[in-house]
Formats: C-alpha cells, sequence, structure tokens
C-alpha cells in the first residue's frame, strides 16, 4: 500500500500524515477515530510537525533569536512546548503572559508587544520580568519609565518602527506600511526620535529595533527590503547618537501552504535573506552585525494542525451547485470570510477521492459561511463521513467564537501514535456560566 | 442645558440617550460611571429601546408573529425579557435552544432554524416541544420523520424557501439568492417537492412557509418581491397539492442606522409591505389570507446598546493620520473587518465635541483591527476618556472571540437609573480553563 499517493494535499498537512488503513492519520492515530473519541469539530495538533518547524528556526537563526507567536495559537501545553524546544514567545496581552507563565515559561524569553498595551498589562510584564517590552507608542515610554523608575531597575526594550515596507498581503495584515497604527514611522524622524528618548532615559535600556511588515508573505522581496530599510536606519541611529542596534528583530509574517498549491519560502530561505543580508548590510555601512531575531507564528503552528468535522447535510441546490454543511464553521474558522483565505478539504475515510465539485459549508446562520469554495470531493459523500482542513493552526482556534452559541472545539495533541486533550471542548453550561443566573430580575443590582 | 444637542448620533444611540452633567446618558446612568463600576470595554444595553423595539414589531405584526432572532444577541436575562413582552424567538443551535429554556422561555414560541442542524439538535427540539422546526434540507425532513414516529406524534415544521429575490447587501448575509447553502430552492421544482414531501408524511405538520432575504436591509424593494415570489409559491402549492400555507414567515433583515446618517424604513413602514402586501396579493390569487410571521434581531437589538472604551494609546503617524487605541477591537466587534461595517464614536465625557479625524485603533495585533477609520472627535482627546460606540447591539458580543487571549466583556442592562450585569466579564482564568492543567507531560492520555 502507498502510504502518500498523488492527490493529496501533502504540502499543506502536517508532516506526519499518512494514508492508514482507516484512512487519513496523523501523528499515527487515526482521524476517524479521534473523532470517534473526542467528538467534532475537532482541532488535532501534530506535536512532530510543530516540533521540527521550530527547530528549524533555532537552528537558522540562533538560540535567543525565535520568539513564537503567541497570537497564531497558543494554550499552557503549547507553551511548555515551546519552553522545551528552547524557543522564547511574542505575546501580546496580559492573557497570553499569564497563559505563558502559568505553563512555566520563563519570562527572560518573552517579548510584550501591542499597540495599545495598558497601563496593567505593562506592569505585569515588568513585575514577571519579560527579556523586553517592544515600545510602539510614546505612552508606552512614558509608562514603562515610571515603571523602572518605581522598580529601581532599567526595562529592557525594543523599539518598533513603522518601516514603510509593503508586503504584498492582504491589507488587515499589511501591519508594516506607513500609515499603519503600529510603531514609530520612520517619515518625520519619529522612529529616530523614539530611539534617541529611549537611549537618553536612565529607566530604560534599549535593547534593539523591531519592525514586522505582514503575515502570510509569499516573497521573500520585501523581507529583503526591511533589511535595507532597518539598516539604514541603524546608520542614522549610529551616526547621530553613536547606537547601532545590537538586535534586529524583523518580526514574523512568512506564510504557509494552505491548499498545497502554494509556493512558500523555506525557513532556512527566510534565515538567508534576513540574517545574510543583514550581516552584508551592515558590514557594506561599517557597522556592527547585529543579532536577528524572528517571531513566526504562523509557519510553526499553521501546517502542524488540521480540523476534522462530521458530514451533516448533503445538499444540491439551483443550478447544480452541492454543498456538503458540516458541523463547525465560522466560530472555529473564520479566515475563509475575514480574509478570503482559501482551504482545501478532503475525505477524512478516502483522502484520495476527488470527483466532484463541493462547496463545504458551515453550521452557522449566514450565506457567507462557506469554508472552502469549491474541493473535489467523493461523488457520493455521505452524512457522517469526516471531512479535514488542513493548515488550520494559525489564527484558528486563536480567533474562536462561540457565534450562534456554539461551544468551542477540543484541541488535541497527537505523536507517536497517542492523543491527549490539551484544550477542552466547551460545553453548553460553559456558555451559560457568564450569564446573570435568573430572568428578566436577575442579574446583581447596582 | 439642552440634552439633545445636534452634532450627536442620536438615531444610531438608544431611545434613551441623553446628555447629562457628567456626558453621555443611556437609561438615565452615566457611561463613564458605568466603566468606572464595571470596567471597559463595557456593552451597555438600554432595556427600554429593547423593548420599545420589540412592542413595535408586537403591535404592527400581533402576538405570535415575532420571533426574536437569538443569533443577534442572546443571554439568559434577554431571552427572559423577550418572553415577558410576549414574543417568540427564532434558535439556530442547540445553545442557543438551552439559553432559552434555562430562561424559563416558553418552547412552544420557538422556532428551530439552521441549515446544519445535528440529530441531537433537532431531538432537543422535539423533546421541548418548539413551536416549529424550519426544515431546511431532505436530511431535516427524514431525521424529524424518524423523531416523529418514535415519539408518535406529528412534529410541527415550515419549509425554508430559497426565494432567489437578491437584498442589496452585503454578499455574506444575502442569504436569499440562489445557490446559497440555506433552504430549498424555487428552481427546478425542489421548494414545491419538499412541500409536498411534508404534507404527505404522517410523523410532520407543515404550518407554512419560511424565506429570508438577507441582513441590514435598507430598502423595501426586496421584501415586496419576496411577499410575490411566495405568493405565487403559495399558489402553485395551492393548485398542486391542494395546500395554501396559513403562515408565511419573512425572516428578518431590516437595517438599522450605525452612524445615524443611514435612511432606515420603519418597522411600521416593513409591516405595511409584508402584512399589506401578502393580503393583496392572497386577495388577488383568491387564496385564503395567510398569517404573516418576522424574526427581527438586528433591528430590535442593534440600537439597543453601545460599547464604551478606555482610551489607551493616542498617537500620529506619518501624514498626520491620528490613531486613537481602545481596549478592546475585533475580539468584540469583527463587523468593521467581516463586513467592512462603518460605525462612529463619539466622546463620553464630551459627546458634541468634534474637531478633528481620528482613526479609532483596537488592541489586537493585526492592521485591519480598526473600529472606526475616520471620526471626529476632539483635538485633545487624552488617555483614559472614553469612547462609545453606537449600535453594537447585533452581532457584536455574539460574535464576540478570545482573539489574542482577551477575555470577554461583559454585558450590562440599563433601566431607570439603574445598571445590572446581565453576562459578566470574563477573567484569565476563564481562559485558562478550558487548556489542560499541566505542561508538556499534561493533558488526559488516550
Amino acid at each position: 500500500m502507498e502510504f502518500r499517493p498523488k492527490g493529496v494535499p501533502w504540502k499543506a498537512l502536517p508532516d506526519t500524515a499518512r494514508i492508514g488503513p482507516g484512512g487519513l492519520e496523523v501523528g499515527g492515530v487515526s482521524l476517524v477515530e479521534l473523532a470517534g473519541e473526542f467528538g467534532t469539530p475537532l482541532f488535532v495538533l501534530c506535536e512532530e510537525t510543530f516540533r521540527s518547524r521550530l527547530r528549524r528556526y533555532l537552528a537558522a537563526f540562533g538560540e535567543g533569536n525565535v520568539f513564537y507567536a503567541a497570537k497564531a495559537f497558543i494554550c499552557r501545553s503549547t507553551a511548555a512546548l515551546v519552553a522545551e524546544e528552547g524557543a522564547g514567545m511574542d505575546v501580546v496581552s496580559a492573557g497570553e503572559l499569564a497563559t505563558a507563565l502559568a505553563a512555566g515559561f520563563p519570562a527572560a524569553r518573552i517579548l510584550l508587544h501591542g499597540n495599545n498595551k495598558s497601563a496593567q498589562e505593562l506592569a505585569a510584564g515588568a513585575d514577571a520580568g519579560v527579556g523586553a517590552v517592544v515600545v510602539d507608542a510614546w505612552q508606552d515610554i512614558e509608562r514603562l519609565e515610571e515603571l523602572g523608575s518605581a522598580r529601581g531597575r532599567r526595562l529592557p526594550v525594543l523599539v518598533r518602527v513603522a518601516p514603510g515596507v509593503e508586503a504584498d498581503t492582504h491589507s488587515y495584515v499589511n501591519t508594516g506600511k506607513e500609515g499603519s497604527k503600529f510603531g514609530f514611522p520612520l517619515a518625520e524622524g519619529m522612529a529616530m526620535e523614539a530611539v534617541g528618548r529611549v537611549l537618553s532615559s536612565p529607566h530604560l535600556e534599549l535593547l534593539g529595533l523591531h519592525a514586522h511588515i505582514g503575515s502570510q508573505i509569499l516573497s521573500l522581496e520585501p523581507y529583503s527590503r526591511l533589511v535595507e530599510v532597518m539598516l539604514s536606519l541603524a546608520e542614522e541611529t549610529a551616526a547621530a547618537l553613536g547606537w547601532s542596534p545590537p538586535i534586529l528583530d524583523y518580526g514574523g509574517g512568512l506564510g504557509i501552504p494552505y491548499t498545497g498549491e502554494e509556493d512558500v519560502p523555506s525557513i532556512e530561505e527566510l534565515a538567508a535573506v534576513l540574517k545574510g543580508g543583514t550581516a552584508a548590510e551592515a558590514g557594506r555601512r561599517g557597522l556592527p552585525e547585529p543579532r536577528v531575531a524572528v517571531e513566526p507564528g504562523r509557519s510553526v503552528v499553521g501546517n502542524a494542525m488540521v480540523t476534522v468535522y462530521t458530514v451533516g447535510v448533503v445538499k444540491r441546490v439551483a443550478g447544480g451547485r452541492r454543498y456538503a454543511a458540516v458541523d463547525g464553521g465560522m466560530s472555529e474558522n473564520i479566515r475563509p470570510m475575514l480574509y478570503g483565505a482559501r482551504y482545501t478539504a478532503l475525505v477524512a475515510e478516502r483522502p484520495e477521492q476527488a470527483e466532484e465539485e463541493f462547496h463545504v459549508a458551515g453550521r452557522h446562520c449566514e450565506s457567507g459561511d462557506v469554508l472552502v469554495d469549491g474541493v473535489l470531493l467523493p461523488r457520493d459523500l455521505s452524512p457522517g463521513e469526516h471531512l479535514v482542513t488542513p493548515a488550520t493552526g494559525a489564527y484558528g482556534y486563536s480567533m474562536a467564537s462561540n457565534y450562534n452559541r456554539v461551544p468551542r472545539p477540543a484541541v488535541v495533541s497527537v505523536a507517536g501514535g497517542r492523543a491527549r486533550v490539551v484544550v477542552r471542548r466547551e460545553t453548553v453550561e460553559d456558555l451559560l456560566r457568564l450569564d446573570a443566573p435568573a430572568g428578566v430580575g436577575g442579574g446583581w443590582k447596582w
């Protein structure tokens, strides 16, 4: 039996995906069995794929320079896994910070991000002893100075620059452009002013500069431009302020294959552009070579997860269009609606069978709740079979809602033929828990 | 002092919105005080506005014909309020059904919807004794027949028709078009076939027909066409099957003012088109006049709520663009990103002051996380002031996520100068609760 036949989107699936006697397997476990054991919709996380991507980043950029972007997906077990692999973490809220700390993640390996950090979040970061706070606005600098002053120590920071580099990606995640809400723009000398301000502060320690140009980037060219822009800024700070950044953090953004048909640069190719480019540009300008840091999220966890659904209604509508409706939808994967993201799907029981076009609809009360707008599936697809959408690890569960009062799925981690729940499935009782207990007269009076 | 000066988007705000000594008030309570007491972001629900919209629907369509669409916003207290006013409810999932039942909502006044109801959901509906299940696909009919047969009674149903009427609204919520995932299309005789099938079933009782053409509809013209289409179908069923629908349920979809500048048909104008049109069309065709039912959601709760935020970072970026960042964003209002929805904003402390253009950014790590893309606010807007976005009652909280591990806000109901929490604020502990407790080695082994 052939384990990886053609016609299956292997590039989008976890590294351990295989076809076994019961259909598609991940981490040595049959997805159909997982669905039976844990119910659907179900997120299945392949630990090996996650670890392997992180290790490649660590090998390419060096320990201490890789910060997993928690916003893509985080839970306590995943935080512990990132810690175990020796990577750092990029968090953007008190909730992400608390999750990391609850897993015993070493605070010194955490970067605290955010365009609007509250005073409480900054204090929580300072008190935990995070590796650096990435300052994004004057208010960050002012608040951190107060916190550092009150604590009698210099708080380590990176200055986030809006580099004015436009990546060819969805405008919602094109974070690097001028006019974005993030960082200090290069224009009008704002970034330079921020660097000067932090350097002159007795309460802050400037570790380096940060920039992030966007998400799901499929070409390395914008990264090359980013390197040039940042080294050009470094040359200016060296000349004007006598400070050249010891660290350049280029953020994340590397794209992944969603349907298996995309051409995606590798982690190693990204490293060649960022590290090699930085060394070359620094040398050319006579600057000391900065350490190069990155914050991968999607490119670590994206292809490490799949979602398993149960097919419910199969229907043909006017014009011959066929729908396969599954028991999830925009509540646990809003990316098709939010970004027009393209996914593919296959049947867990018979993954090679691609015969007729179906539209994979969710269960939510909106016409737009369609997960895959056209994919070949078995002609006789039947209710009760299981549909698998690959590449749902990033911004899937992390953006999940309870829309239509649908409980959120479980996340199960698989490795070496074993499965364990890392995020348990919600119940209807979980949803009701937040509601004031009584009816019209209920709630707590003010 | 003038309580409702010009320059404030009164049309988008709750009916009870006024300017008092402490700034903007809703339900006789200062929003600034509410923010201080309950924290921000905070959803504030004006009970009077909610009740008044429901009462107008009940007056216009008659008791028994108004089903509040829970998907717009539901919690136990709101379900009890809908029950108290004498309206019915449209639910689309086991979770919405459970919420209604937990509030003591009478099951006979509930309609169970959904394009992909599970066998369990259908059984839950049948066991609770819902007023009708709206059948959307052949599988619904088959499953209900089994359930009715097993229970030895006829289960009441409506047949959902895809009427092929296109409303001029966002394609995601344009539910009535041909090729939508919802209902039985008129084309190729599918709707007629479904009616015949249900009529001939000894286990089902056909109460009428259902159709829904979309959401946030600002013109009554598509409703007129819908009436014609449905009465034309009624004429066909009368001729072919000897059955004319006793009930026509036209769904919801009436638009609301979001920025206060939209022209929106009134509830009474909608009733004139739907009820008047149905009576006239039935008369013209010699059919008995059907009862006309509707399922309003947005037009009941949309303008009944506002969201109160605290301003954090205020920054100017390249080109003079100014951002006011608030402590929420796409996690509790994803509509600007999902549908390109336009909102407005005002400062609770000084609502009339509209001087300079700001972009109201959320706190989430995406460039697209901008709640209001350009609105006039006070020139000297400062961190700590409170921003209010009107018209956030529908598809705001109900679509809320924990993106970036941000806990979901509280919902506070206000009336007569008093406030009570109807949905409590989440905590970071609530988020961690679903995570497997331990780290790498943790979780429950399989």
